[in-house]
């Protein structure tokens, strides 16, 4: 049976030491966390995911979701239990403004308890964090009446989210889309279509669930500049906010799949049901956007923690199991072989999701911290520049986490040997639950397009020049000292092939976007392990400054300080293949005709 | 649901223009297999995977194999039919020896057979699989009496074959193995212990099982060399062969695993049961190894056909799937979208598998007919250098083809979206099912093992000094061609990468294993580019040639060769990425204590 202990000591690591916490003091929310406080609150988050979620993992997954024939749909046992004390802790609206009952506390916080609890459990953690998404565009887009009659509820978790995109002949492009709004003339509208892959869509866990729905108004225009946004609820609210009238929706069937099994997914039918219109009519996709790029972020984190969760359970394994000898001569004479730590490959394994690890961790905290400074700092340009830093890294985050995140479950299954592929291990567990993370929300393909056709040229490249800007401006701030020499060599080496790749695009995609296309995926890559590269960099600073501070430290420092030297010397290297790639452009791939496929 | 067709044109093309099928028909068994009668063959053969056991792959996953109380096992509705029609057409004894009622036809068919086989249902292909291991492994060491009691019954399919190695506190370290045979005086032994992770251990299929066991015989040295290798037969053959007596030994369950639910993993308990001893006492393992090597390369070839069948099915999938447009405008203005054919990023997920797999095909035939050349040349030299290649290609075949394989399925998973990960598509049991080919048979940090430990410096490094040589002649013969220019350059650069690599173990790795430890897994990878851009050299070359010849095939030999230079340009360049992580040694992954993982 798997085991999980949330990497509570390692964020305080990072918020304190990488990133300067106390100096986002002046924030809204975030004067009363001092640095005591937010590690209460992440271990008491840590706590509840380690002894209340995560031992319902293996067994969700075994048990999964059932619909029964009236279409409601049950749960795993034990899942009802947990939800409630999920949400009478607060944590699904930890971060949710305090005029609807949230906690106004720091995205960036919110952002470490929802990756705690996708490793203990990420089926079970796909409930409040559909609902945070739904929080979120309700925030952004409604009326202050659709926010007083949803907020309070979605924010203390007695109703939950969805989000109602996909139909049976569109998921990427959301312009075909043909579930359809007539105004009702009392200001609602009767929603009829059918969606499928509806996370959450149905359960048995909440009172009430609040379905966020595209459609399009009849007489809208074709395309995506048709599409509005609405809220439909199972149960219409009555005048006192309680559950009234029973919408006309309901769950057709729900899907069987690789993983998530605890989590239902469902094909919903809308037949006339009624619906509330959130912000402009054929806005809905702004409107969406706000909820998708939310619930990206929060799709990256799952990568990053199934791949933490896997490399606990793998590393446990790899320091009991023992097998063979160290080619250097037996380390453990006495027993009858020595743990497979001795040998390299299986360090190789492990080294490969550590060093990847730590720096995903960093990475999202301070993607998350700009997502804080976008929408509290008191500054407008600082909210600007946030907001761009924030907008660009979105895509590389969902792709790069979700993508290395699934590898490494796969490698630390393959720590395990044969056992790795038995059930009861839980270690194959992690590679299908990791899997629909590089699908959902906007596949990983769709990410690298996004990144490349849209928040790379965004304001004439503004958000990219900034990236640049300061990554190296800490590679020159560091430049003389020569304990940082080993991680800033591979740093500067991938960010010159990133710079390059960016020039590449501009003078060869602009005449032909195919080759924007042909290298997208590569470029997402690319400038992902220099994010992560520029985190080590800036770990590794913390790490000995830390090191020198405090000497009961030093060995937990060290461990940062080595991985972070894999990962320079054995990741970094890859931003040169992905930089041939990019350069040699689309012409081979087009010119294959679809005969020929 | 997924479909299969066997590429029987492509294996033709292989045999006949790149390989040269003829000039081996004097050997034995290859004088009558005109390519006309190869063709018949593999038509033959590609029905019966496209029309019997296809159907059967989603049916069998879904279902499983069941474990009755009385130890008995049941396989999946339809498997008996079919097991019946698979060895009535004497497909499992097509290579076997002719004087016990094999075929005695080339092993490079059967291996082609084995390859549309596991395409077409992997888990059903292991019951014959393992049986063909078993029967290679009593051609080779066991006495004539065994032979003539067992070989007739496996070779016709009327018996299975399995390979007892892993026990529970062992895997991969068999020195560690407890199993014991006691003399029991009359030749025969008593064997108790037991043995998990046994695939075919038990099932309806058949009327017996052949069970090869490792075991100890008592007062045996310890380690490896005090093992011996029994056939323990589940019902003890009477004087005429029939079954006779049951033998003391159970399946006491059956694993649930990840994939190949339809093939058993059995915990297989010997108490007492009789068992005969395989060639010599003690050298248990050397015998165990043909059955292993042969199994291998059966498992290698697991991971091409996973990879195959997912890729056709991709490939459909993204011809008729309508969604979005292309970057350079509207392909098919008349429908609602284009194909996704048209994005060059589902180009790219589709030539990253398609440009292996016609590389990894010729492969495997390529390493077939040296395994043929080996056991069959007239020229003992020629057997010799044929079983050189082999033995330095069985690892890489073993770990560089299961390992891409999977990754491969993954990415035509990817092609499908969200029904990539619904169990209905059959994508996802692709993934599930080649997952297993990276651990058993030795996982694949042990292929590299090998390969680095053994392979490359056994006999002063004759077998790789043979394949450096074979390759660069090649790239010589052809270095004044400009039109396989662009095939050559990227091989060259690759050939110059893994001699280097070579070098850096020469010079690194005699003072310090450990450096050959931890850089051998991408040595293994690196390896596989450099034999994969060989075959793309070859098969570029005979493409080129065969289009020339019959202006008919023009549009499939285009379509390979934009196959091979995509090859050429966007994997090729990851041997220097491996090379760099090669180079940086073992010193940083050895210096993290056991306490800091």
């Amino acid at each position: 049976m798997p085991a999980y202990k949330a990497p509570v000591a390692d964020t305080m690591f990072l918020l304190n030491s990488v990133f300067d916490w106390p100096k986002y003091g002046n924030l809204p929310g975030f004067a009363d966390t001092t640095s005591d406080i937010v590690e209460a609150i992440l271990e008491e988050g840590g706590r509840l995911c380690e002894e209340v979620l995560q031992p319902l993992n293996i067994t969700g997954d075994k048990e999964g979701c059932v619909r029964l024939p009236d279409g409601s749909v049950t749960t795993p046992k034990g899942f009802k239990e947990a939800y409630k004390a999920y949400r009478e802790g607060g944590w699904i609206g930890l971060a949710a403004p305090t005029e609807y009952g949230g906690q106004g506390l720091p995205y960036t916080l919110a952002a470490m308890i929802n990756a705690y609890s996708a490793s203990a459990n990420m089926a079970f953690t796909m409930y409040p964090g559909l609902t945070q998404s739904a929080i979120a565009a309700i925030v952004e887009h409604a009326s202050v009446e659709l926010k007083q009659a949803y907020l309070p509820k979605l924010i203390s978790g007695e109703w939950t989210g969805t989000m109602n995109l996909t139909e049976p002949h569109c998921g990427t492009d959301l312009g075909l889309l043909k579930t359809r709004a007539k105004p009702l003339g009392d200001g609602a509208y009767a929603i009829s279509g059918q969606k499928i892959f509806i996370s959450a869509g149905e359960h048995d866990l909440a009172e009430n669930i609040v379905h966020l729905v595209l459609a399009r108004i009849e007489g809208a225009p074709a395309g995506t500049r048709g599409i509005s946004l609405f809220i439909v609820p199972k149960f219409l609210p009555d005048a006192d906010g309680a559950n009234g009238a029973r919408n006309t929706l309901s769950c057709g069937s729900i899907e069987h799949k690789m993983g998530i099994h605890a989590n239902s997914t469902c094909v919903m039918n809308y037949d006339d049901a009624r619906g509330f219109l959130i912000g402009e009519a054929n806005k809905g996709l702004n409107a969406m956007f706000v909820m998708m790029n939310e619930a990206r972020l929060g799709v990256a984190v799952q990568g990053l923690a199934q791949s933490e969760a896997a490399y606990q359970n793998a590393a446990a394994y790899a320091r009991d199991r023992l097998q063979g000898r160290a080619l250097t001569g037996p380390k453990s004479p006495e027993k009858p072989a020595d743990s497979i730590l001795v040998h390299p490959d299986v360090r190789r394994m492990l080294l490969d999701i550590r060093s990847f690890n730590e720096a995903a961790h960093a990475l999202v905290i301070w993607s998350a911290l700009h997502a804080d400074l976008a929408r509290r700092a008191p500054d407008a340009k600082e909210r600007q520049s946030s907001d761009d830093l924030l907008g660009l890294m979105t895509p590389v985050l969902k792709g790069v986490l979700t993508d290395v995140g699934f590898e490494n479950t796969v490698k630390a299954q393959q720590v395990f040997g044969g056992h790795g592929y038995i059930a009861e291990w839980g270690m194959e567990q992690f590679v299908r639950d990791a899997r629909i993370a590089m699908i959902y929300e906007g596949a990983n393909g769709i990410q690298a397009l996004d990144l490349v056709g849209r928040k790379l040229p965004r304001d004439g490249g503004r958000a990219m020049t900034a990236f640049l800007g300061e990554v190296q401006a800490f590679i020159k701030e560091n430049a003389a000292s020569a304990d940082l020499a080993p991680y800033l060599e591979g740093l500067k080496k991938g960010v010159g092939d990133l710079q390059q790749a960016t020039l590449w695009f501009m003078q060869n995609a602009m005449a032909k976007p195919d080759n924007a296309g042909a290298g997208s995926y590569d470029y997402m890559h690319l400038f992902g392990l220099v994010a992560l590269g520029y985190m080590w960099g800036r770990i590794a600073r913390a790490a000995m400054e830390q090191k020198t501070a405090d000497p009961a430290q030093a060995a937990a420092m060290d461990a940062k300080l080595i991985a972070g030297r894999y990962f320079m010397q054995r990741k970094m290297p890859e931003t040169a293949a992905h930089f041939a790639r990019i350069q040699s452009g689309a012409d081979v791939m087009m010119s294959m005709t679809a005969e020929m496929f």
